[in-house]
């Protein structure tokens, strides 16, 4: 049973005032909830439908994680899922050192104004596959808590830690380390052809406008992946950046 | 002004039954529809905000668009955007012969029960900008005319052509014509590694399960991305399969 209480409780989790004021997120999907709990985020509360219980006893389970049983219709009410699975998980924000601070071994992934939740909680998914642990984004992008990040993230949030910092001042740090800074540009050095580091920043631009003209002179290298063929009619839409970010972490990591 | 009719119109075309039944689909925002209006696609009816009318006078018009002036309020009343743009268009939806017949020159993608809408939109998006002008995806696969497909697919379907055929049988035909058909599994030759030509078929799997075993015997080559690292602990979560899709045509075009 569902108090009125937690109900509310869960509702004001889906936006990112709440979570900030209360430090807990909601992490939904059979197979992300169970990621969680086996990994060292702390699950504080499950809820979790009667005939699904047998999966998530003994071992399993956190030692301070409350259960709740509930109904499904009640899951239905606070699900962000247009057809919920059958446990909702509410997490506690990791605290951590407000920024992060260059390190000449790493390649780290910075997002300059990513907007859709969509497309944040693929790219951390990628970040996870090609073994980068870092990602940098600029204050005004989509929060990582947001549900439907977590939801296309797939739980690879626990291998990959997000910041949210001032992008140009992280960048003159990586400038003063000697860091290379590779931007995501329309036209720029062939991505095939061009001979990359294995460390060093892969600068991704918003969805709409790309990369902000302030942070272009802190770019050292400006890279572009080719389209095939120009059509012979009209321009052709670019590629949607999660995809780009993803081509881009291939050529780097293989 | 919209008529109530008008409304209900706009509204049923949401649903996949409407849309074959009237044979129209909806197409949202201000670039996607100036990119269909400047197509060889067929523009039904325009709904326009009045202060946007000057974006798409004169010859930016079909001959045969009907114009429709209407409130942002009515607009948003019918549209599937969470923050409308500025102009809804009604398009036709193209006739066509039923089946792709096998083509020894082409590369092109097969889909296997490809559910979101968000990712079918980004792999068509991709397919244009790497020159791949055949999607073939199973009856099963999520309908190419979702408002939500059109959305994240940013009018790349005016590039695109999407086919809805038996999977198995397409595969039966691909065989016969000696094309090879590469599938992308977690496990198999490194894609970076592989010799790829510049024709046949790249088949990818659904979101949850991959590729359906009764269509694995009709395989040429299995080819995997391989993942960075693995993590100390756990196991890593997969590619996006539209993430995935990039990278795989990538290395193909390249």
């Amino acid at each position: 049973m569902l108090s009125l209480k937690e109900k509310k409780r869960l509702n004001l989790l889906k936006q990112k005032k709440y979570r900030q004021k209360y430090g807990f997120f909601i992490a939904e999907g059979d197979k992300i909830v169970k990621d969680f709990l086996r990994s060292d985020w702390e699950v504080h509360d499950l809820f979790v439908v009667k005939d699904w219980t047998a999966n998530i006893q003994g071992e399993e389970l956190q030692k301070n994680t409350r259960v709740h049983i509930i109904d499904r219709d009640e899951l239905k009410k606070v699900s962000s899922l247009t057809t919920p699975h059958n446990v909702l998980a509410v997490v506690k924000i990791p605290e951590r050192k407000t920024h992060f601070t260059p390190d000449p071994e790493k390649l780290v992934l910075m997002l300059d104004e990513i907007k859709d939740p969509g497309n944040l909680g693929t790219i951390i998914r990628t970040a996870s596959w090609f073994g980068i642990h870092d990602i940098l984004c600029s204050t005004n992008s989509v929060d990582v808590f947001n549900p439907k990040v977590i939801q296309s993230s797939m739980s690879a949030l626990i291998h990959v830690r997000v910041w949210y910092q001032d992008l140009k001042k992280s960048l003159e740090q990586f400038k003063e380390a000697d860091i290379p800074v590779y931007g995501t540009f329309l036209s720029g050095e062939n991505i095939y052809e061009a001979t990359l580091r294995s460390n060093g920043v892969i600068l991704m631009g918003n969805e709409s406008r790309g990369i902000a003209a302030e942070l272009e002179p802190y770019i050292s290298r400006k890279i572009t992946i080719p389209a095939f063929l120009q059509p012979k009619r009209g321009t052709i839409e670019s590629l949607n950046v999660a995809t780009a970010t993803g081509i881009i972490c291939a050529e780097f990591r293989k």
